[in-house]
């Protein structure tokens, strides 16, 4: 096999350069690794003049991206230009009729379209990959396909939105609020044109959702993920968490439940000594565990030109040397369709709560805890401010319904100042 | 594909055994995801009639692993005696010969005859793959040879000796000898019959021999691996190494510089905050770098028979799916023969010495590295104990051979109460 596999690249923006730069500079490297050369034949992007910092003028060009992904001289669509529907689809659908590979890192198009897609992939008989899509250049979807495929796979973690990470990180290490750091982030470029896609727990949410198509072959079903943003952490909450030993990080969680498939994208109470707590700053983290290999921490780069043009690369090279591999690991007729767990696994809960500084205060929460069955672990009342008690307890393991049945009792006394905050604390 | 994939599995210890459990137990998922039945169909062992907790009833024996090898009813050979030569080269070698695929998780075989057998498969069209052989079920051989195919390598580094780590971190935590640590593990079965392979960095030396292999496209070389093991290891260095905010690990460390290769397993010092200096107990942790992806760590359990087994039937599922992937990611006739570097890279270094209670002696000392020309970066100096005084010196970087010199002028001196240890301090 010395006919070298060519690559058609559409969108050269930050990732899609990267992918250009690794193809020019380790020609010698991928020929030698994939057993065959790997070239770049013709690009698509929005404008063909740009200086990009990379020499493109021996690619053909097209400016529509469907036409790129028709073409005859390319064996390997690569899509990179993101969006859910549009160009991105509409150029993915074309490469697949035409019967070209696709590597694409397009998350939300996968978490939303990945069922059909990988159909038609399969039953075009061409490949549908999408490595770069979760973790940046983490190889997840490849431990979790391939290097854990002889396992039942029990629970699937991860921290897999860099953003939220850095914000969380950067309130508990400097003392600043949510809104601050936010302001920061958005000046700096780390967020989304939509920054709810960040916060909002979606971007995130969008790669549990194809993980958990794998880990548990089920059909991808991004809807059925419960999202809860990281909008709603205080200081208060970090500060707080921290004092009783804990971090607080936007944890995607998802395992097969007797109640359906759970899937939840939230904030969440993690050890501050476990490798998930300790994650610092924009860093990525995916947890898996499996029957027999117990648990695998995998950790990198999220994002960035060279963390996920070096996802992008795996996949073209699996390509290359002649992996067929069906997108989610089995063929995507055999995954099944599958209810969402209507509730999640019961768990210990952290709560935070002001009282008012009058007698019985904390005898009337108690109250309301005891009688929804809710048990208190470990509880601090700390020195009255202003006449408001802050207030911690963390609860035995329960279920979110007698939680929330506690949480209705305890609006209905007259002790609180605001709502309580509730964060799951999570068994990593 | 529905035919199914025949295994022949020699050795039924622990990892023979677990990898049976997975067939076993996990059939129609690994038919689903191998896209054919994955069936064990002879095996070799020992003791025939030992019980062993699972149903070999069901197999064909063979008492002589090469005629397991040679069966016809088999098309892959899983080998799990061990041993660097014996019945495991000979069963691996008849393997090839008869063109069975081979699966091993023999690190010491593959670490010593490895070329001569990725030859022998090559030339033979059968895959030979060691995912179990390395860092039990971490997939780290896949992630290097596959995840991050698209970079060039600058480093890789690994805690790939469970049993180091538990003794080291157990000294840590308990505050107690070597010595006692070591006789605890001994007990518990912790340790190798010989259990200088696993103290004295054989093992794990073995391992990144196998690891540079791939990493840098060159010929295992096991013996160009500087070996230094934990035997030496006081409990003063680990508590005043825990004081200046390190931890001391079994580190190995390779990488390709412009003096030849650098292999290098011993231990080393790195920060008590980094991922490697968290690592506790008997998990392993390995660190790939490359030029794209930046740092990828995985961590996991580095042996028992859930771990290992585990990896084991990536390799089988990978040939079941019809990867065909040379052994060390390229073909092995490709693979350079390189000298091993004369030096180690500079670093800076952990030195601790105990100085006699004289006036100047500590002025001693310092002039030593002075006209060794390294300078100091941090020292603290104990009270005396019984006219003994504890120094702890850390150096900024310098070399081996400067260091040497240095320590050489300190013996010439007469304020030295023992010869001083020098620590690697790792940039992790």
């Amino acid at each position: 096999m010395t006919t070298p596999l060519r690559l058609g690249i559409a969108g050269l923006g930050t990732v899609g350069i990267g992918t250009v730069k690794i193809c020019q500079s380790h020609a010698d490297l991928l020929t030698a690794r994939a057993g065959r050369p790997v070239v770049v034949t013709a690009v698509s992007a929005r404008s063909r003049t740009k200086d990009r910092g990379v020499d493109i003028s021996g690619f053909a060009w097209e400016d529509d991206p469907v036409a790129l992904a028709q073409r005859d001289d390319i064996d390997v669509f690569v899509e990179l230009m993101g969006g859910e529907d549009g160009p991105a689809k509409a150029s993915v659908e074309a490469a697949i009729a035409a019967g070209k590979h696709v590597v694409t890192a397009n998350k939300a198009m996968l978490a939303i379209h990945g069922q059909d897609m990988a159909e038609a992939a399969e039953a075009a008989k061409v490949a549908l990959r999408f490595e770069a899509a979760v973790a940046g250049g983490i190889p997840v979807i490849k431990a979790l396909t391939e290097g854990l495929a002889g396992n039942q796979i029990t629970r699937v973690m991860g921290v897999m939105n860099g953003t939220c990470n850095y914000i969380l990180t950067r309130m508990e290490n400097d003392g600043v609020s949510y809104d601050t750091v936010f302001a920061d982030a958005q000046a700096l470029g780390y967020l989304e044109a939509d920054p709810t896609l960040d916060v909002g727990g979606i971007d995130a949410g969008h790669k549990l959702a194809l993980l958990s198509a794998i880990a548990f072959g089920t059909q991808v079903n991004f809807s059925g993920v419960a999202l809860e943003g990281i909008e709603r952490v205080t200081i208060a909450d970090i500060e707080q968490a921290s004092d009783m030993g804990f971090r607080i990080k936007l944890l995607g969680v998802a395992q097969m439940t007797g109640r359906g498939l759970e899937q939840r994208m939230q904030p969440c109470l993690v050890p501050a000594s476990s490798p998930l707590g300790q994650l610092e700053n924009a860093t990525n983290m995916v947890v898996l565990e499996g029957d027999s290999v117990g648990q695998i921490v995998l950790r990198g780069a999220g994002a960035g030109e060279g963390p996920t043009a070096s996802a992008v690369m795996s996949d073209v090279i699996d390509i290359a040397r002649g992996f067929r591999l069906s997108t989610f690991g089995q063929p995507a007729t055999n995954l099944q369709a599958v209810q969402p767990a209507q509730a999640a696994a019961p768990a210990a809960f952290y709560l935070r709560m002001t009282l008012k500084d009058a007698p019985g205060a904390l005898h009337k929460i108690s109250g309301a805890l005891a009688s929804a069955g809710v048990s208190i672990d470990r509880m601090r009342q700390y020195s009255h401010i202003e006449a408001a008690a802050p207030v911690l307890i963390v609860t035995h393991k329960t279920t979110r319904a007698e939680l929330d049945f506690a949480l209705a009792e305890m609006a209905a006394t007259d002790v609180l100042l605001e709502p309580p905050v509730a964060l799951r604390i999570e068994e990593v």
